[in-house]
């Protein structure tokens, strides 16, 4: 039987892409930086039809590419370019919530649902689902769950890793673990969905899901706030979760950083004149509609003007104020790639090392590219800031030429956060794209002990060959 | 080398116990009802000390049993009685808390810290560390990880494992895995420690640990509810939850649990005569002054009152009254003690399964002990009840004799909360009770898989023997 027909056996001929238009949106991954072709794309409907394909491709020698609303941007969801044979296994026909229980904050979705869609669910149940990122629109639970997504909610309730319950997940030899219960406490043994969570689908294949909900935001409020340094932003930080207010979002961005969202941006205002050089979005909130969180915000940002924290700020007045603030830092990555060529980072530092990070990541990269000019904006409440280095105003080269020219800054900078602590993969995962990071700064312990889970969970190599392990 | 000469020679001779009134306290678990012979005991001062016991024990085919404050309910942290030779290894001497960071709300500690230090740590940085249990003035760090630790307060900030940021850990071969890192977000890879975390000292030995703080709290308001019913006490659970207060604690407790607190406790007063068939004890909580906190708990408990979802209700009106509710709570296992013997469970099930765990469990009981009488206490916010069955007043035997007639009781809830979607081990870990438990609850695909861990990670089984799996 040919791969094809065994894929229609399995999912139905539907239910199997082959042809190069169909093809096509599976085989370049969201930033157009990854390419690899598929053999096929097979879109099972079921947990057991996932099972079938998982095992039969095994059968006949074929690796498996879980995908999902293929927005990450690691390159996790599209076949390696010289990689094995591969069927690209589209989660996005187990699309159903399974079930919703407002009563104890929690719900069960396939991993094909949309963010978005689980949001709603959670809404009109009365309860919040609350990650949040750009890419919620399209992305899906499965991959949300996979790269352990993150976004500027985790101050808050955590990454993906933190709303799971339980799950449901096919194994490598197509069995299924079903794991899928909505218990809170379960120390029964080794917590094996911690290895699926954040395993970018190399050790099995999300199919479901258990999730918590919490309580519904009554109130939200919002501000941004000029600072005179990542320093004054930390201590802002502190003096804010120190004063008990609920800090759901904490973004710290560079005066250069939101100069590129008022050139680019369209329908963006600015709160504050440009002045200083650097920025911070604060939202509060609470889930009870008496706690006086405009008070709180007010008492908070008028200390930190007094004591120097902060040289500016303003509180929106409207949801449209508010919105407004969000939609500054949500657009700020599309004005950034209007801006000019850039090179990118994703990483992390314990929060209190924020300040030292920056300061050290703009001496190194001046000194070498005095030409670039440093971008940083991130959740600096997570120690999570995104550092680029941009080509210089009327750089004549295209973003290859910069790429070729700047292009070491990444492990410049993934070396300085490594040295202060952290990480050099923050939220958006390892995938292709930071295999070679995984090579040079993951502890090499931890590295070992990972190829000793993969071969013990995969000895075949089948899921997922080339992400994640270098 | 003899093993004592070996382990004084990586330890040093004070800090190997070998004398027979030395060993006795860690031959004998917590409830004593497990012992079990250690060779000796090594206390070992250091991380590279606790490498060099695991290295040389390895070498000389002595298994390593990991102990903290030893006060786990399921026997993990003593020899089992018929397994291979072991040496218990004590991480009592390193307990040194390594680092707080108050402006980024984290700190490292040694495993042998005890977790009160902790608290007060935390409490002196003008943060919250906010575990807690009864046995948190003996229990030490390692073992609250070892065994993921829950208590009343997992409601809110989760279990132990919600709290850490980074672990070090001794693998079984000897090598050190340094992942001490305070970083909020790192998707570099699989998530490594969640195996160690609730591992039972199967995987390595925990030696220090980052961890998480959370703002202070600066308000709390308790009260002492009487409801009809346990569904009447989930709705409540909903009400306040879905009201946004910030629910830190929600016990539940059948009548004949408070009846042994009032006949067996020591200084203990009722808030409410005990003239309803249910009791709950709510605490909500507020880390910002400026939360009207009384108003919301009187505004829930009035309209529970309206609806019939409680019959009575008092709220504490010091922190004198405030503590007693919690006295009771705490003291109970030690009042359901002196009462008379009886036979325990450790289950939890969805929080919204709790009534017809409840009720499904009293029926199975009466059904076939009619004599008995069932003891219902627990975490309902978290869904983790723990049920007893008590022999019946005046009971002639021992309690041994009881456990001969009634311990059939345990699987029989077990069962019961498994079909509810629920777990046979909520938060006191396997160890050596459980594991007949796990042969017979336990997903089989689970169990294999975590074979599978065992196998890859510790593949002579050195590492804490007769543990955990079945």
């Amino acid at each position: 039987m040919s791969p094809l027909d065994m894929l229609a056996d399995a999912v139905g001929p539907r239910n199997v892409l082959h042809e190069a238009q169909d093809l096509s949106p599976y085989a370049v991954d969201w930033r157009g930086a990854y390419r690899g072709q598929p053999v096929a794309v097979a879109r099972p409907g079921s947990t057991a039809e996932v099972a079938e394909v998982v095992r039969r491709c095994g059968a006949m020698g074929l690796a498996i590419v879980p995908a999902g609303g293929r927005t990450g941007l690691a390159g996790g969801a599209v076949p390696a370019a010289n990689g094995p044979p591969a069927v690209v296994l589209s989660l996005e026909r187990l699309n159903r919530i399974r079930h919703v229980d407002a009563r104890d904050f929690s719900l069960v979705a396939e991993a094909g649902c949309v963010v978005q869609t689980v949001q709603a669910a959670a809404a009109e149940a009365g309860r919040l689902f609350p990650i949040q990122w750009g890419a919620q629109g399209t992305a899906q639970i499965g991959g949300m769950l996979s790269t352990n997504a993150g976004g500027i909610r985790t101050l808050r309730w955590g990454n993906a890793r933190e709303l799971v319950l339980g799950l449901e997940v096919v194994l490598p030899d197509g069995r299924v673990l079903d794991d899928l219960r909505r218990v809170r406490k379960d120390n029964s043994g080794y917590a094996l969905r911690h290895l699926f969570i954040g395993g970018e689908g190399t050790l099995g294949v999300i199919t479901a899901a258990a999730l918590r909900m919490v309580p519904a935001l009554k109130r939200v409020e919002s501000a941004f706030v000029a600072v005179p340094s990542p320093d004054a932003a930390l201590s802002l930080f502190s003096r804010v979760m120190g004063s008990g207010a609920e800090l759901i979002g904490f973004e710290l961005c560079a005066r250069f950083c939101m100069q590129m969202a008022a050139k680019h941006g369209v329908g963006l205002r600015m709160p504050l004149p440009l002045e200083a050089p650097w920025y911070v979005m604060v939202e509060i909130a609470a889930a009870h509609e008496s706690v006086p969180l405009r008070d709180m915000l007010e008492e908070a940002l008028g200390a930190a003007l007094e004591s120097g924290e902060a040289s500016d700020a303003v509180i929106a007045e409207s949801e449209a104020q508010r919105a407004m603030i969000w939609k500054i830092r949500e657009d700020y990555p599309d004005c950034s790639r209007r801006d000019s060529p850039a090179v990118g980072t994703d990483t992390s530092v314990p929060v209190s090392a924020v300040p030292d990070f920056v300061n050290a990541a703009e001496r190194a990269l001046k000194a070498r590219w005095p030409e670039g000019r440093m971008a940083a904006i991130g959740h600096a409440g997570d120690g999570n800031i995104h550092l680029s280095l941009h080509a210089p105003e009327g750089w004549a080269g295209d973003r290859a030429a910069w790429v070729a020219h700047a292009g070491e800054m990444e492990p410049l900078v993934n070396a300085i956060a490594v040295s202060l602590g952290g990480s050099f993969s923050a939220e958006h995962g390892i995938g292709q794209s930071k295999r070679h990071a995984m090579a040079t700064h993951k502890n090499q312990v931890a590295l070992d002990l990972m190829r000793t889970v993969k071969a013990a969970f995969d000895p075949d190599g089948r899921m997922n060959p080339g992400k994640v392990l270098p």
